[in-house]
């Protein structure tokens, strides 16, 4: 089984509108809602490609109710914790481009991180891989991402998150963390600083260009074989879900590498996050290139 | 007892933002939603003036459970009818200026509709009066009001909405309609000819120049003693709320005018609609000029 985390799970609202008129009312043609966040995300993904999947993380209020809802209805396994405070929201108005408002999300107590790291502690007992992924909302520590890295003991985790989060997460030996080149700018790191840190192996995202990898087994560039264009949303959490699946398969990275180039660019050819095109990630795959590097 | 229908509640959402950034990504600096739509209000306002007050309608979904949770805090009594259809938001984001999406709301079924009717037959028997305000939900029928308006059988009902529903409602003879000047020119009809068709009284509402009552006991003009600026979403529900409360108390016309004109611009001053500045309906209400004409 593999357990995703999502500490700030969302609401992600999408609105159509003919042309947003700021300052004046607007008619929004349809509606739609699903639960989101990076962990919810991935989870979508491994559970499309047929894993045993389990959704945990902080959940609270209407909006929270409205989040595990719609786990249901995608049938994903939800664990998810509930909090006092209101998740979030995440509102796209979209007409010929998209308007995004968030919200602020809850603000976690000590005792309820307290209760989900006791949660987690059990739920993670049975996962083979722990896949921990997004941004912590308010009153969780900054160090939260390694206190579950060591309550998950000898479970391999997939860190992927940005920031101090990330780098106070390395404490915990994460087996792989996913920055993409931004979030390796921010932090002033070089994926070579991330390993001495504690990083197992550091894949790097490079948007169209595809992945670096840089393990403890030699270190691969890998490249799609053509550049697609459609929604980027979901392509970061389909490269999560590839390479937690390789990890629970125990795949060498070279394969590891190619499903995840060939899943991610199968995922901008599809409307929604945490979904792909799955013909197009079965013709991908043989043609994606990886080269040791 | 006031019973006040809502066949289209709505959760209002508000969110603050620095400067709406069209096609970028805003953060929303706070969150605030609440149950509305035109009957909610209403009842709100009579629930502030100490009135025992009853809310009915539709609600569906996370949004009609968001709605009626709202209802509860605010100590309203909820016997909202469950309908399949995701109830509507209606989402404001502010800057200096406010942007509204409002989504489409639900599609009620003819069973639905059916089930509704009963149900307010029941609760109209302990009614004194009966206000219907706000739209129809798509599959309501137009003379959806009528319907209800004649299921009240001898209670006084007070009926505010527009277009095709206004007209159509009439033939259940109201005893009190109020249109805006607006709505009155929209369907090209005099307060003569409403009452013709069988509006017991007309109330006109022209804004920051009062109210103009059309009525079987004779005609009148209500001004405010001044010009009040704020949020003017709520003013309307106020008017309806304090006629209805004259209608339930039996006042004079001219009674119910002063204070109608005095709760709506008390109701400016308060940012929230639904809710009135107290001290200033205090104030207002011996200032208000009531004429004849």
């Amino acid at each position: 089984m593999i357990l995703t985390v999502t500490l700030n799970a969302a609401l992600d609202v999408t609105y159509h509108v003919d042309a947003l008129v700021v300052h004046g009312t607007n008619r929004a043609r349809d509606l739609h809602q699903r639960a989101g966040g990076k962990g919810v995300n991935v989870a979508r993904v491994l559970h499309a490609l047929g894993h045993d999947v389990v959704v945990t993380g902080l959940a609270g209020g209407g909006t929270g109710a409205d989040i595990r809802r719609d786990l249901a209805v995608a049938g994903l396994r939800d664990e998810l914790v509930d909090v006092a405070g209101e998740s979030r929201r995440t509102v796209t108005i979209v007409d010929d481009d998209a308007t995004v408002v968030n919200e602020p999300g809850p603000v976690v107590t000590p005792d309820e991180w307290a209760g989900f790291v006791t949660r987690f502690d059990r739920l993670a007992r049975s996962a083979d891989v722990v896949v921990l992924g997004g941004s912590l909302p308010p009153g969780v520590p900054v160090d939260g991402y390694a206190q579950l890295g060591r309550a998950a003991g000898e479970r391999a985790v997939l860190l992927d998150t940005s920031g101090p989060p990330l780098l106070a997460g390395l404490a915990a030996r994460p087996a792989v963390v996913k920055p993409n080149r931004h979030e390796l700018a921010e932090i002033g790191a070089s994926p070579q600083h991330l390993r001495a840190k504690g990083a197992g192996a550091v894949v790097v995202s490079a948007g169209a260009d595809g992945l670096i990898a840089i393990t403890g087994e030699g270190s691969w560039r890998a490249r799609p074989p053509e550049r697609v264009a459609g929604n980027p949303t979901g392509a970061g959490d389909a490269v999560v879900a590839a390479l937690a699946a390789g990890l629970a398969a125990g795949d060498p990275w070279p394969d590891r590498l190619r499903a995840a180039v060939a899943l991610s660019a199968a995922a901008v050819l599809h409307p929604a996050a945490g979904a792909y095109d799955v013909d197009a990630y079965a013709r991908f795959r043989p043609t994606v290139s990886v080269e040791e590097c």
